[in-house]
């Protein structure tokens, strides 16, 4: 089905070098889009009260908060300090009206080699997070990350992972599924249809270049790469998903030395026509 | 166990900038190591008799030659100029008495986002070439890639399909586990018990630099980066794995500007301390 701009929820990444998140709100609305997800630097930047006031006052959905996670940040055995800066996230997140808290869980722990051991540091955490956050209301998306970023972002790097952490971890926690990270995974289809409706709590897209310059600043606008958006997207919706599809673009080289409307109206049309 | 220089082989892109295929012989008898592993355009250059006279009676095994693969150079449908091709290759195979010949297996084809399709393409080519390869006696090693190159590269990307492959494909094909592409996947020690001493017909050595400056040449020498190698080793060794520990390093910015005796003998001291 044609996507209008209402469904849309701008990361704010995606025009992080051009605009303060007041300019993305107004940028939102002025382009019709129905939602937009900030990362927590955007609040801190702001003040957390005001830019909870802007985003309630400009009756944008919020997808997402961008991102608790990194447990791994203090060694092996998750600290004090990561579980209460998680903490903060939630709190941060349930400010904004965020549809969920993204975690992006963070790789290997410092001068270590124990990937195993950073996969269950992360579990811990989640499990200690989960106490705190199931409470208060807060749904907790766990983004399994591309394997590139095994090292040094994220441990969990498949669907498969996620729904298996999911089953560990009990209802509150699902999955934000983003195409750049998962549409290499020959499994994606059925752990989508594994994590169902209750788990698939965001959705996020942008495209792989052939060739990709950059591990991390090179990510595609929709329909300048090779995944296959529509048939992801129909993979989430046959599960249910109705949520908002967030355009999430790192692109130091491209995207981000743009006019930044230009940007969100290329989102548009691309989002119209590649998802 | 600690390894002997003559349980390792060296792949000759390790050292490619500086040294001919006559020269990396010559290295690898100059430094003990156990054996090599050429590409075709090595043999080409030399020339394949010239070649194959040179491996011979330099007494050096030859861990495999690389590579055969890439059947969707012509598109979704496998074409006979491909699979010829891959016939060639292994002809060469046979020539220098090669373990196995690896297979870097193709990404998507040309101006097509069908993953799936590909897939099927590359396991109808394997098919077609086993029924020469089988006969012939020259066993093809399937190379899982590492996820970021499923688009130009490789579809195949763990070694759960590739175990799937070859319980479609019968006897004769196995894999080459290259920590670089594997030491991510969760399922690794698992895929490779299932894998067997019958399908472990390679295993290459590198090491993951954090950062990973570039996708394709900066992979770093063993114990710079942060892969447990001699635990994916031991996954191997506990299969009844016993053929030689191939390295493998493209490194345009590193080991590629160095001295290559050099790079020899940091090799042998970093397989004794890493792997």
């Amino acid at each position: 089905m044609t996507l209008l701009p209402s469904r849309l929820s701008l990361n704010t990444v995606t025009v992080r070098e051009q605009w303060s998140l007041e300019q993305c709100i107004d940028g939102c609305i002025r382009h019709g889009f129905g939602g937009i997800a900030p990362w927590r630097h955007d609040l801190h930047d702001c003040g957390i009260d005001t830019a909870a006031k802007l985003i309630r006052e400009s009756g944008l959905k919020v997808s997402g908060l961008i991102r608790g996670g990194f447990f791994t940040a203090d060694g092996l055995t998750v600290s004090d300090a990561v579980i209460d800066d998680n903490k903060r996230a939630v709190d941060e997140a349930l400010a904004i009206g965020a549809d969920c808290l993204v975690m992006v869980v963070g790789g290997l722990a410092k001068d270590t080699k124990d990937l195993h051991g950073a996969r269950m540091a992360v579990a811990h955490g989640l499990h200690e997070l989960m106490i705190y956050a199931r409470p208060a209301g807060m749904p907790i998306a766990i983004e399994p990350l591309h394997p590139m970023y095994a090292a040094d972002r994220g441990c969990i790097n498949t669907m498969r992972q996620v729904n298996e952490l999911c089953d560990e971890l009990g209802p509150g926690v699902g999955a934000a599924v983003d195409v750049y990270h998962t549409w290499w995974d020959p499994n994606l289809e059925r752990e989508i249809e594994a994590a169902g409706p209750n788990r698939l709590m965001a959705f996020h897209v942008c495209d792989w270049l052939v060739p990709t310059r950059d591990l991390l600043l090179d990510r595609g606008m929709m329909g300048d790469g090779v995944i296959d958006l529509s048939l992801i997207r129909s993979y989430v919706e046959a599960q249910g998903y109705t949520g908002l599809i967030e355009v999430e673009i790192f692109s130091r080289d491209n995207w981000w030395r743009k006019d930044p409307d230009d940007v969100l109206e290329t989102v548009i049309r691309r989002a119209k026509e590649f998802v």
